[in-house]
């Protein structure tokens, strides 16, 4: 139903192929934007502009970059000695909020996904593997996303690297700190025991 | 802590602005624009400038319009004598859509609220006041929000059209349809006895 006027539904319609964006919500920051005085609405068109001239991703491990390589890439401080292989960059992200990690990273673009035809071919392994050929690495944390492709994933990449001389690790699963036993779900709880440590 | 690089931040910064865009979705909605094809990520860009050049307000009843009136105005179909006061121009779409309502509309740009310093002076009833001395109006429906701010904007302008000789309506609270007494808070079961009908 062609409610609105033309530009203000091609707004709502953009608007509403963003992820977690529906329909109302579309409307609503459509209709924001609208309200916003112009420089202000049109700093985001900007941006947007912007980071899709200047953003590309790092020749080496896949990470947003503004240059050819990203700025952990170029950092020589990062020990280059171990590699953490992340399904998106946003997980570099996570990780580096950790402030616990001092290595490099590698971003393969996703986790494989049988049903939806992601394969290792899909994802940067080839790239990962050149890598670890070229590179003095290791140890290679997988630290994919503790779900059916992330696990899937990792399983994967631990497989194809058993006879590489590297030391190949998995990120824990267990209870989130601050959670409750109670609340918490069979699989990782059992994960919790499974993975305990001597104190 | 600055871990995105610049371009990438400020994309974050500028979507984390947006109604109802947290920083985790705003994080991830720049992630998506970087990895979308380029064309398709400017085409948002586009449309945002687009329609901050071509969308301004309706000049008679402050809805969206891309011309001097908005679409409703200019139809010469809609009944004239019949004004529903909204609060935003996105109620004026939800009236539309019932498919009930043949009349012209008046936006106020807002609910009167005391809290944040909005009072009858920031919205348009001046503008509507204008319209009831120069239109044929016989109707006037009050169709803000049945929240606070929507009530008390409705009763200040009822109180204010008392001693004008048109038929001011405000819309029916009740129970919504495919709605469940049980569930119902009681101020709207209340509104809804309150407001009962012969069958």
């Amino acid at each position: 139903m062609a409610v609105y006027t033309g530009p203000v539904q091609d707004l709502v319609d953009e608007l509403g192929k963003l992820p977690g964006i529906g329909p109302k919500s579309a409307q609503r920051i459509a209709f924001h934007l609208l309200k916003l005085p112009r420089d202000d609405a049109l700093r985001l068109a900007q941006v947007i502009t912007e980071a899709k001239a200047r953003v590309s991703w790092c020749e080496r491990c896949f990470n947003v970059a503004s240059e050819a390589l990203c700025d952990i890439c170029r950092d020589d401080r990062r020990d280059p000695s171990v590699i953490c292989v992340v399904e998106e960059p946003r997980d570099v992200v996570a990780v580096e909020k950790t402030r616990e990690y001092k290595g490099r990273y590698h971003v393969l673009g996703g986790a494989m996904n049988p049903l939806e035809g992601v394969g290792a071919e899909q994802l940067r392994v080839r790239e990962l593997l050149a890598r670890l050929a070229d590179e003095a690495v290791t140890e290679v944390i997988l630290c994919t996303n503790p779900n059916v492709e992330g696990e899937t994933t990792a399983l994967y990449l631990a497989k194809m690297l058993q006879d590489v001389p590297i030391k190949v690790t998995r990120i824990a699963s267990g209870l989130p700190v601050g959670g409750d036993l109670e609340y918490a779900d069979e699989l990782t709880l059992g994960r919790a025991i499974e993975g305990r440590r001597t104190v």
